[in-house]
């Protein structure tokens, strides 16, 4: 029996995705082969993974003057490849730190740059997302990075920042796909897959045409973008069984009515347990009501010491992986575009019931 | 209905691997969750990724002083990180110089490092490997990289070169678990996964502990040995699927018996395939008889003109993807650990059949 899942990534996938992945694994398309048994240059796999490009396009709006890109290595590993594709040494650049992950780019960037902290959130214990005008960027920057939304803190910009002519670069890993957004704002759009876009060992890049070219002599030629951009992202071997499976997800998300639709549901998820938990008086949000994330929604119990028994009674109820990051404890529910209403409903319900017995 | 894929990579995968994948697709373990919804945090997907680690050591009888490291980003990643990884701005590198992945890695390391390429079997068109003793370690090597199967040359080394205390690193990516080897011989020995491991997207490195925490400042921490070995390969999320399925086929290793078993089983298939082309009168093979690859066959017809001919029979007749490289032309046939003894007979079959009909 399934279960909701509210893991923060790798998470829930949609079941029709996951019982097509099934039905097709020994024998993809009448090949007699699964599809992860077929060459990454064959015709069949080369339409697999341009299919996936369209529907993406199809569903972001992506510009015809950006290059969409299927990569290894993570977001992680985009931390790395961001500096050294857009920079040369020497070169200033702008982050702004509203949380772990933003943290973590901006140390990366550190070791390629001499990196400005426009804005931090660190008063607020990253609760919070820097006003827009109250932050500006820097003469010399090559670029601004920034988090649109944290996944540990549950942080999540209402704004897209106006950074001039200066490149915008967004690590939209636990965001990306969850609403409409205008591509022609950014300049890099990068995301790890294993949130709303499939599996791990994935990482989506989407970069404007004019920003390619300009890598450093010693970046890995798998993260160079105008290499990839050339070779449609198969220098080498790509994870073909993940881009597969983005390729059903994003089917799958134009089945559901595209990202209008999804980001509508989405809302409509996040404000039902953002409403409960401020109306219960017993569960908190942490977070700053403008800085609400749609997609992980992190909250507290007054009694600290009640929050395991919250989560291995949720388990039992049918409703898994609620425990908070490691980092900071609490409890945190990823409501990523596979995880539906029902499953929003059912943890309501949970909560109120949990409240009842022990509050 | 499945047919028998002679695919170079993504290769053909063990069937009852696939069916088990299938069987827990929607609902792995009884957890109500496929294992790719799985934060790669949780207990039971630790426990995956160190019964794999096991079950690999136990395989190929790993010593305890070498770490193993499941990483992203292909061999041809590594391309970039071994030079990262083991030598300091200056170093001289030796490189073996017999095919195409060879010269890809040698010109990588290029970029980083002075390269002597110690031997060089051009002269051959590669077909052969030089013989032990024709060839030197560099006086400053920092360490001596080789290709010990080319898979688009289908030339595979019969011996594992001495070279003395000075680290050997090799690309094993086509021929990994064909047979039993002597780890202790190796500095580092890595290997893509699209062979004999598992999906692509997925990168395997065994590193001796001595050679850890060489790195120099720009290596990429997600290609940093030391670092992924301090973090069990999960500096960040990893390739959570491949990982999965990498370790059930190790698994299914260990019940067909073992690398001994395998090998021998290899052994009698390449047997089968080489016999078959130098009796045949007909086929022939390029590659000198001591550089055979017992994974990667390539052939070829008198008349070329059939070969395309050949291909599109031998598809009709169930026998799948025996195009050779597209830089080479001619047939292929990559008899990976996955493909049957049966597999073989039936090619054979096929090839005996097309000489009656054509030759």
């Amino acid at each position: 029996m399934r279960v909701f899942n509210f893991a923060a990534g790798p998470a829930t996938l949609p079941l029709p995705v996951l019982e097509q992945a099934r039905a097709e694994m020994t024998d993809w398309q009448g090949s007699g082969m699964s599809v992860m048994e077929i060459s990454h240059r064959s015709a069949a796999f080369v339409a697999v993974a341009e299919q996936a490009e369209r529907d993406l396009r199809e569903l972001l709006g992506i510009p015809q003057n950006y290059k969409v890109l299927f990569l290894q290595g993570g977001a992680t590993g985009q931390f790395t490849a961001i500096p050294l594709n857009l920079t040369a040494p020497g070169a200033t650049v702008d982050y702004l730190n509203t949380g772990v992950w933003s943290k973590k780019a901006l140390t990366e960037a550190k070791r390629y740059c001499t990196v400005e902290v426009v804005a931090d959130e660190a008063a607020s214990h990253y609760t919070t997302v820097p006003a827009p005008g109250s932050w500006q960027v820097s003469a010399e920057a090559a670029y601004v990075h920034y988090t649109p939304n944290e996944t540990i803190g549950g942080v999540e910009f209402d704004y897209v920042p106006d950074t001039g002519t200066v490149p915008l670069v967004a690590d939209m890993s636990s965001t990306i796909l969850s609403r409409p957004i205008d591509v022609s704002r950014f300049g890099v759009i990068y995301a790890g897959a294993q949130k709303n876009i499939g599996p791990s060992g994935l990482v989506l890049v989407i970069v404007r045409e004019d920003l390619l070219g300009r890598s450093r002599a010693n970046t890995p030629p798998i993260w160079d973008y105008a290499v990839m951009a050339q070779e449609g992202s198969m220098l080498n071997t790509p994870p073909t069984f993940g881009i597969y499976i983005a390729g059903l997800i994003f089917q799958w998300l134009k089945r559901e009515g595209g990202l209008a639709a999804i980001g509508e549901r989405n809302h409509r998820k996040a404000s039902l347990l953002y409403d409960y938990i401020d109306a219960s008086g017993y569960y908190k949000s942490p977070v700053s009501r403008n800085a609400r994330s749609w997609m992980n929604v992190p909250f507290n119990i007054a009694d600290p010491s009640l929050e395991k028994t919250f989560c291995s009674e949720a388990l039992a109820a049918g409703l898994a992986n609620l425990e908070g990051h490691r980092s900071v404890g609490g409890m945190r529910a990823s409501i990523y575009n596979a995880m539906p209403l029902q499953g929003v409903e059912a943890l309501v319900a949970f909560m109120r019931d949990f409240q009842q017995r022990h509050g």
